[in-house]
């Protein structure tokens, strides 16, 4: 057998104790695998003397980087930190010093990616990450490898898997968003501060790394339309339902006569069609490919075990040799012109839209006015009677306010948006208003 | 760019000549992903003259199988003749001849795959055969390359789209097992004798091969349960919908206190599970890892383009390299010894029964008598009131015979065959009687 792999942990927290600990427990299995041993050398920490669950060898632990990049004998350094920073200068001064590099951060590769992988080429180095998006599901090497012949024309998915957590939980049990929110975080499905998560974020990241290897294009943030879930109200869910959809946190990219069209946004699914009937902290990506048709990968989007056996796939595939015939051979390297990305005015699409409106004379004919006007055409319409008035109180001097639900056809996201701010004048017009696009 | 790969195509029919297609369609595409071209040197055919779709280099045809063998410049041959025979004397003398094999051919790996995969070895050569599972699902790479880190607890599975098309048509459109079929074929999903695809034999092949990546150990069909779905009626899959389950041909293999349990059986599988929600010509598997948790796969498990998908991906790792690293690092080599299978009869699940009775007094006792003294217990009895006699006719005289559908609590394989032995003698029951497991 060929000499061992020796390599370094950076950072020992979810993801990283539980690399460590595979390698420690079952280290026969990935030497099989890998063709040689993997070493754990050198783990990089924050506190040398903390208790931890894993039995390290002696000695490894250390909270200076520099003995893991001044090491010669470390081949390859696997950055389970998370966080931009330190990370970049990390990785950066690893790829330097000749290392290869395993990642599971999706926040680095979104922000400094291009940086990386260029620094990495002009070293020889490899970079993989298959961890960085959606887990133990293996996107990452269908999209570069299992795809290979393909074009790839689509990329619809559920990439964050607390946020579908938190639908699910809404949804099934018809809890408000704050208690499902905290639910998640009971589970630890989500963090204390869940902003990422449930604002998009976290999966419009993931999705601009899909992208960048799928299409060959680089798209920041800034440039698709992303809304997450934490303006959705329970009501929405349960009309939705009513029409016959489900409510996803969906990411969408898709090539459309030459222009890529993205977004993540909640969206209304049709029910019985997969992305609908995906429950509880899961990721599923469907990948269509001009040659094999459409494909879906379905598993644990994030958690420590199975992200632990991303990483450790990736170790094998460095340890064997593959990973650094896969990395110059990634489309991010391709020469073809950048496809171009569809402005967010002209992405046309259905839509469901909510309004709270004073159950008085004429609000609708204004609302659909404004709709009208703006080359909105609607396709159905929901609205029931208002609850009779409280007998208690007896008040009828207050307006009830009423939900209003209307289904559109096809229409652009531009004229959605201009009629949006002449909404704002109509009086009878309570906040807030709620607008989700309908998946095709 | 590096030397061309030039490559021979074994038979150019569907999967072939799907292959050839994109191979001259998109040169570009493929040589940016392999990082060299691939150039079709020679391709087998039975006839040279007969037309074709695809726009072959002139001069390439030939029906000399030793024009491909003897050709020092082909570094690849593409099997996509299927048959065993010649395919299995072609591969060797291919193999022999020093070049690397791509096969979508599961009945030869199933037949010869222990010889063809030695020989490969001997020679310092690779075979590489994504395609010859679940079409253009990557589930060969999944289990062997992303999931590496794990050792795989179970595969359940749909692995013939043929018969979960006709399941779905007879299910939803209340269509009969004969008409079904008759559909299939009309559609092109199976073949003028589908014998293959619906008495279990295809998927128990893939299954096989699968289960001797995942567990290193090769299995004979003869050692597990096999049925296909060629005896059941439309009754058992209304009866199961009644039960709250549907009915999918499922191939199973899991690890169960370090034995291998093993069966491709119609099966029950509660509503709502991924399994039981797959309709139409689809493969699905689902994938158990001990680190990963769970991971589902979902495509075309067969026809022209995603078959070919699968070919091309393979083609392009050979091209890069990565194959020949992945092959030497499959669990076929492993030393380990092989996980023994479990014996058909210490199988332990539930089932559904269905009897034809005659309407008259003590049957139902006579079953539960023989089912109870094999300590089978019952979990629920469903039997509705005979129809009202014909009014027409008025014949009373023959005994109406009315369908019972017992549910049973968990119980072993072998005392439901013992049971079945002694039903024989029970002069009430009318053939035939159905058995079908539940899921867990």
């Amino acid at each position: 057998m060929a000499e061992p792999l020796r390599i370094a942990i950076l950072g020992l927290g979810t993801v990283g104790g539980g690399v460590a600990r595979v390698l420690l427990e079952q280290r026969e299995r990935i030497a099989c695998r890998a063709g040689r041993r993997i070493e754990i050398r050198r783990v990089l920490v924050r506190e040398v003397g903390k208790s931890r669950d894993v039995d390290l060898p002696p000695g490894c632990v250390t909270t200076d980087v520099r003995e893991i990049v001044g090491d010669p004998e470390i081949a390859v350094a696997v950055e389970t930190m998370g966080g931009v920073d330190p990370a970049r200068r990390y990785v950066l001064d690893l790829l330097n010093a000749g290392k290869d590099v395993v990642t599971a951060n999706k926040a680095l590769l979104y922000a400094h990616g291009e940086e990386l992988f260029r620094v990495a080429r002009e070293r020889g180095r490899t970079i993989a990450f298959e961890a960085s998006v959606a887990g133990g599901v293996p996107v990452i090497a269908t999209v570069c490898q299992a795809l290979a012949a393909n074009q790839i024309t689509s990329i619809e998915a559920v990439l964050n898997g607390t946020s579908n957590f938190i639908l699910s939980e809404m949804f099934h049990q018809g809890r408000p968003y704050e208690q499902a929110v905290a639910l998640a975080q009971q589970h630890g499905y989500a963090e204390a501060d869940p902003t990422m998560d449930v604002d998009g974020t976290d999966a419009a990241q993931k999705l601009t790394i899909l992208t960048q290897l799928a299409f060959g294009t680089k798209v920041p943030l800034e440039a698709f339309p992303r809304q997450g879930i934490d303006t959705l109200e329970l009501a929405d869910l349960i009309f939705a339902d009513e029409l016959g959809y489900r409510v996803k946190l969906l990411a969408v990219a898709k090539l459309d006569h030459g222009r890529l069209e993205m977004h993540v946004q909640p969206t209304l699914v049709r029910r019985g069609r997969p992305l609908a009937e995906l429950d509880g902290v899961y990721n599923r990506i469907g990948i269509a490919g001009d040659v094999v048709g459409k494909v879906w990968l379905t598993g644990l989007g994030a958690g420590r075990m199975a992200t632990a056996s991303a990483v450790l796939a990736d170790l094998i595939d460095v340890a064997t040799g593959r990973a650094q015939l896969t990395f110059p051979r990634l489309d991010v390297w391709s020469e073809r012109p950048p496809i171009p990305i569809l402005p967010a005015d002209e992405i046309e699409r259905r839509y469901y839209l909510r309004f709270n409106v004073e159950d008085r004379p004429h609000v609708f004919a204004d609302i659909a006015d404004i709709l009208g006007r703006n080359g909105i055409s609607l396709a159905s319409i929901i609205q029931h009677e208002a609850p009779e008035p409280d007998e208690e109180t007896g008040d009828e001097s207050e307006q009830p306010i009423v939900p209003l639900v209307v289904m559109t056809h096809r229409t652009r996201e531009g004229s959605i948006r201009a009629a949006d701010a002449e909404l704002d004048s109509v009086s009878a017009l309570r906040p807030p208003r709620v607008c989700m696009p309908v998946a095709d």
